[in-house]
């Protein structure tokens, strides 16, 4: 089945997808997320779109919820429409799940912008021979509250104050005082949200007075090519020398590339860029700030400071104005970061009257459940073999990844960048595991079943793909001729097994939260899924291969990179860095280790529940 | 005359004065300040020390005052007894005028010690794998108040944490964490206090914990080397690209050296200070902070700064522990800065009932005039005269300085160290204009009389040393054959002029400052006699020649180097960082140039008013 292009305007973003796919998940392929607030159930009419090339037909549900002129106009639901051609589709500001929308509309009405980092225009008198004011005093009298500031400043504050002739701007970081700038620039205010993931960094810039995202970007973490995960970092630093100084230095020389691109392609001076918000796992705030993570790497998984750290930037080697600041997350615990203080943040939990459970898969997995009366955490080592490390095929979700697959008479997948694949990346494995559990080729216990098993219950070609080799079947995924590498793409025993322990890791963390809370799953009003990673799973095969709860799919929210918008949110409202000090004490941390039913659960969790179901809605 | 040796003890000084000296003057002239609370009028018995070798015999008021067996075991008081033979005196502690006493016992009652920097020792639980502790967190629990502070303290925590078996002690100045030491390091706790004077540095280390006074050392201010006083340095600055570098470095160099000094003399690690206080008029204080003070060059003469400025000693290269930092006192205006501050604090005008007047003569001379409802102050020009510059044969009070002169058939005089003359200090030019006032060798538009105008009325011995020169008369204050260089010490028409000029900017100050005040001369309840200079002037010489408005003696006192006193308090008591910001607020400052009649004032008081009147007491 050939891929079909969508083109997401205004940010003209490509991607193809199979025919059948929801617009709602392509345009979270093309990294949209689009809001819904009804969870997708199609009722509440806020996933708006709009078709402006091509064609798609309304479903039943949108022509009850959609008036006749907008229908003829193009305007579908994103949770609604299935794409089955090429088109091109807007999709207003207002659908977007940003945290501009939740800063400014979010759930519980408007809420200001208030960025962390403010200035004041102000035409001073200056000082006479009768009537003597020291420089920082006449700006004291102008600013009510008082402001601290450095001596650095005031080394330039008195040039500054006459080449000016007394007009100047002052830039404060909360109630600092941290740069002068002569004129009126009141207008120019840019900050970068850092995500800091154990493999990928995702940086947004912001036009902090407006909330504006200017330009995005996102790079490997180049500490990748030292150790590919959190505890061989750890390992790094405890074994080498200089361990600690290569991991931060790596890390702060990417962003300040990422900085520069991002400052290139909105066409702003980076040194009007006054604010750095960086969340990440407590291993990577650890590194970013130099701090040594090395008593994370063994029992009792001590972080060296738990609340959240604001520094110049410049004292780390961030490039941007050499008076602006980083603020780094406050951690929960050494193994719950920064990251998920901004998941929550983002999805705002830890205010909710309902129980929710937010699940945040990168290289690490967090849970996280509860409401605003508790909240619990707990981290469970399930990434690897979402991110495709471990996995014989494995690879990042990049070009050439199979990020879908579908199992009918024979095999469809869809491709990232519409070439022909490399591997395959952890959707495209849970995609393929849940089908052959659809199709019986997967039994309860895990086990790729024998082709003979299952003569007669699936089609010859589907039956042609399972290939014995040292006692072992594996699942032919792609022929040798229709990949890159013109070699075969296997599903392999154990590569099902990689993934049967991540899934039995969250799900049986999940269970001991619900446990700790006296909580029943149907308790649970939503499950909010994070990461990059979760934007592109598929609810219905998380749900086949147990990955999450078996709750309805309309409770199943995707809610993107929330350690990014937690992190803009904070660069937008300075408020909030209050409140995530109050998320990162208030949330408790279950170490699962210490649990007595951990291993018990964890073993039930191994085990495939659902095996020859069928999905109602393989595209879901 | 021969002059006759007198060693201090505890501290073993010798100082070498002319028969007849008062005990409380002899122990200036070695840099020690006696406690006068009554103002030297032998009435309150205060300023007790004993004769422990040679013999003073007690006078009519100290027989009435001192009982028998006391008197008998040398008891005596500083202000009433002389000096006629060579002796020992022990001073002790309680009669010193010193920080010590006035932070402990003080006018006001007893002041506890309350270090800025302050330790607790803790012994800490750790973290376990059920009750994850942050390692800061663990330190939070313990210090109720909360506290800020660096990353680089994060960044070593956790290590010296696990080192010291979680057995540390925090280092705190003010509400921030500065230091983490292992083990209980409580009893070791040092601070400097440095004056830093516009010719002479003056370092005091103290313990911290107790308030003693470690040791004391005194340097001349490097940057003399490249511009005499603080207008040259200014024009320095403003001329040579690399101006500020040079004498902000050449100072906090020979800081260094001070410290290193001070640390060895007390056989301490300098390591283990954490806090320098440094005090020092408005351009010491920039350049020490490296300000740039240019605009203190022209009108309206602006400071960058007034507040204090407390930063991490390394910041500008203070090499003492490597977390500690330095306060750098608030200024008042561009020309009082924070020595008069700290002047103000030592003396507690601003806490005063009863109107006061405080003089600091040091290279410029700083007034304030008033109590605790309204204190103002003034600068003026007044200092080069009384520090030897611009004097013909001026030097510093130093080795070889003639600090006291006396005119009776001849000329006898007092040398620094007790050797041949190279020159004279502020005070000797002082004592022999006073007494050539006295016997009418000057008259009082300040011109030296011709010889044949005073015939007959001085003998022939003084009449001899008057001697014409290009139409001006001079004073041969010193035969060649005396002297070290082998050529005469004169006393100058120019020299005269010179210090008519400085006493003339200094009480036409003080008029004015009355004038603001709506104050007669006659409510000075006390005329404070602050600075190095201070310490050493004569009374009666001071009012013969009109630099102090003429109270009886007992109302001036001196109060001695205020700028080290000041400094040293806040030192020890942290507290005062508030009064001191409080005092550099509500201390009005007054710009004289700009008053109307402040230059007919200043011609009045180029008049020597005393002319051939006699000394009750010329050692006074």
């Amino acid at each position: 089945m050939n891929s079909v292009k969508v083109t997401f305007s205004p940010e003209n973003i490509e991607v193809y997808v199979l025919p059948g796919t929801r617009i709602i998940e392509a345009a979270a392929r093309a990294g949209i997320i689009i809001e819904t607030p009804c969870g997708g159930k199609g009722t509440c009419g806020k996933c708006k779109v709009q078709v402006i090339e091509g064609k798609i037909e309304p479903t039943s549900t949108e022509i009850k919820l959609i008036n006749k002129y907008d229908l003829n106009k193009g305007i579908r639901l994103a949770c609604e429409s299935f794409i089955n051609s090429s088109c091109v589709i807007h999709i207003p500001q207002e659908s977007k799940h940003s945290v501009g929308r939740i800063l400014t509309t979010g759930l519980k009405g408007k809420k200001e912008i208030k960025p962390s980092i403010w200035k004041i225009y102000m035409e001073l008198s200056g000082s006479t021979l009768e009537n003597q004011t020291a420089d920082l005093d006449m700006i004291r009298k102008v600013v009510p509250n008082g402001f601290k500031t450095d001596i650095y400043i005031i080394r330039k504050l008195s040039e500054i104050l006459r080449e000016s002739e007394f007009k100047i701007t002052c830039v404060f970081s909360g109630n600092e005082l941290i740069s002068i700038e002569k004129g009126d620039t009141t207008k120019i205010n840019y900050g970068v949200a850092f995500d800091i993931g154990t493999t990928t960094l995702v940086g947004t810039l912001l036009d902090a007075n407006t909330g504006q995202e200017l330009s995005v970007t996102a790079r490997m973490n180049p500490q990748s090519i030292y150790a590919a995960d959190v505890i061989s970092r750890i390992n790094l630093v405890i074994q080498e020398k200089d361990g600690l100084e290569k991991l931060h230095y790596q890390l702060i020389g990417k962003m300040n590339e990422m900085i520069d691109e991002l400052a290139n392609n909105a066409s702003i001076d980076k040194k009007n860029i006054y604010k750095i918000v960086a969340a990440g796992n407590s291993t990577m705030q650890h590194l970013l700030l130099k701090l040594n993570p090395k008593n994370l790497g063994s029992v009792p998984f001590s972080i060296s400071v738990r609340e959240g750290i604001e520094i110049k930037a410049k004292k780390i080697g961030i490039d941007i104005n050499s008076d602006g600041s980083i603020f780094v997350f406050p951690n929960i615990a050494g193994f719950v970061g920064g990251d998920t203080v901004a998941g929550i943040l983002a999805t705002e939990i830890h205010k909710s009257k309902d129980i929710k459970l937010l699940i945040d898969i990168g290289t690490n997995g967090e849970i996280v459940l509860g409401n605003k009366n508790k909240l619990i955490s707990a981290s469970t080592a399930a990434g690897p073999a979402f991110e495709g490390a471990r996995i014989s095929q494995g690879m990042r979700a990049s070009e050439g990844a199979i990020e879908k697959v579908i199992l009918n008479e024979d095999v469809k997948f869809n491709v990232i960048g519409n070439i022909a694949p490399f591997g395959l990346c952890g959707t495209g494995l849970i995609d393929a595991v849940a089908q052959m559990l659809r199709k019986g080729i997967i039994d309860t216990t895990g086990r790729i079943v024998d082709r003979k098993e299952l003569q007669g219950k699936i089609s010859e070609k589907l039956l042609n793909r399972i290939i014995e080799k040292d006692g072992q079947n594996n699942f032919l995924l792609v022929y040798e001729e229709f990949t890159q590498s013109k070699r075969p793409i296997f599903i392999t025993q154990k590569d099902v097994r990689e993934l049967q322990l991540a899934k039995a890791a969250i799900s049986a963390g999940i269970k001991i939260l619900l446990k700790e809370l006296q909580i029943e799953e149907k308790e649970i009003s939503e499950i909010l899924l994070a990461g990059a990673f979760g934007n592109f799973i598929r609810r219905s095969s998380a749900k086949q291969i147990g990955l999450i709860p078996d709750v309805p799919s309309e409770k199943v929210r995707f809610v993107g990179n929330t350690a990014s918008s937690g992190a803009e949110m904070v660069l937008l409202s300075n408020n909030l860095k209050e409140e995530v000090e109050l998320i990162s004490k208030n949330t408790g941390y279950i170490e699962l280790s210490t649990k007595a039913d951990f291993n018990e659960l964890f073993m039930e969790e191994m085990i495939f529940k659902y095996v020859n179901k069928e999905d109602k809605n393989e595209n879901e």
